[in-house]
């Protein structure tokens, strides 16, 4: 495998990043990741933009011009000869001096790779057994809005999903509403309706959330942004979960409930 | 400058991690700063204690026997010859499969690294300007109690303190009571007592702020572990912060206003 790093592409023994890098002491970074299919990732503008707008909120430079990043990615994906693949995007703030100031990191470290895709029927979306979390979201302000490298709770989440054997964890915020699954948006069918939470607080605006979204409008089926606990979430008519990975997966049971 | 890298004593140049450890994506590991001093790191038993009950919460192994990395550390200080420094240990879960399960990541990293000390009057503890952050701590559960690598809010918030010029952050939590700053534990003195926020939810149990406490039980001053807003705080009779790096820093102003 051959990954984009700072300027080169290396084989991944080589893609190394210094041990001061505050991507790796403070999770002092963003990413993005893309489907890429038929040897082109979707929707680039989208993910760029979310990460231009989380690198202005953190103040850290842009390496390269964006446009050029497109280029690195699809000269990745010729190289790896992996027309079908996850691209991750990657960018920290680099190394600098120790202490939580960024006052002193200048050169930031822009990682591009590809990764196999979830297996997956090409009919049907899969259908995933969920639990719910033990972790709670926290309206952690701005910063919920935008994708960081600080990963803690969903990598809990997901732990819980593993240890229960499910496919994937919800997560509720502190008020108890259910917000967002580890890796994917929300979404439920009641009374006609596709209904998410609205992005306010601890949501991430994600960007297959906005082609669901998209794709409702142009079907002329009615969207709600609403908010409910996991209890009223066993009463609807359907629960799935938008994730750039898949695309979309039905959510077949709560816990013990079938839904 | 050597360092300490998964059982080797490196130099920084080389002193790299792979772009897919999961503490560069996730912020996935933990870690402690200790305060070197003649040649010894102070007070291993409570830093380490910490760290071992984050990662066994996080369930990243301990490499090596803990009581090694105490002789790793010394090494450290006599090969690098700075009997006065700060001594830092990084726990990462190590490289995995791409996504938030940790499932596949089953070699941990080990980082311990010195760091100079701020300079400091060796007289006078440092007086500092502090100013009230945007940023709010948010209630995250059992992730608070451990100094994980997810800091970005502590980042944002000393981010804030660098632009107005002044030496610290004091960081709210989502209910508007003054918690902790960017990088220190927090007190207060009213009505003849010591004051501190207690540890819940939002506040990180510090080694220093356990040593504050521990001295004023020696020296029979009345503690008291309570709540108050940064407009009570103006109030009080003298407020100073914790931290490993320099002991106790006065806080002499809070944004505009004399302390």
């Amino acid at each position: 495998m051959i990954v984009f790093l700072n300027g080169q592409f290396v084989t991944e023994d080589r893609a190394v990043v210094s041990a001061f890098d505050r991507g790796f002491l403070y999770g002092d970074g963003l990413f993005e990741t893309l489907r890429v299919a038929n040897g082109k990732a979707f929707r680039w503008g989208q993910h760029l933009e979310r990460l231009r707008r989380g690198a202005d909120f953190l103040k850290i430079p842009m390496p390269f011009p964006p446009d050029a990043w497109r280029g690195f990615g699809d000269e990745l994906i010729v190289r790896n000869q992996m027309p079908d693949a996850l691209l991750r995007l990657t960018l920290s703030r680099g190394a600098g001096a120790r202490g939580y100031s960024p006052r002193d990191a200048r050169n930031p470290t822009l990682l591009i790779s590809l990764h196999a895709v979830p297996p997956a029927d090409s009919e049907n979306p899969p259908r995933w057994r969920v639990i719910t979390s033990s972790v709670r979201l926290a309206a952690t302000g701005p910063l919920s809005q935008f994708k960081t490298c600080n990963k803690l709770s969903q990598v809990l989440a997901r732990a819980e999903a593993d240890a229960a054997n499910a496919d994937e964890a919800l997560l509720l915020d502190t008020d108890g509403h259910a917000v967002e699954s580890s890796s994917g948006n929300l979404f439920w069918i009641e009374q006609g309706a596709v209904r998410t939470p609205p992005v306010a607080d601890t949501i991430l605006p994600g960007v297959t959330r906005a082609v669901v979204l998209d794709l409702c409008h142009t079907l002329g089926l009615p969207i709600l942004e609403t908010r409910l606990t996991p209890g009223q979430l066993l009463q609807t008519d359907g629960v799935f979960v938008s994730l750039t990975s898949i695309g979309v997966a039905e959510a077949v049971s709560l816990g013990r409930e079938t839904l």
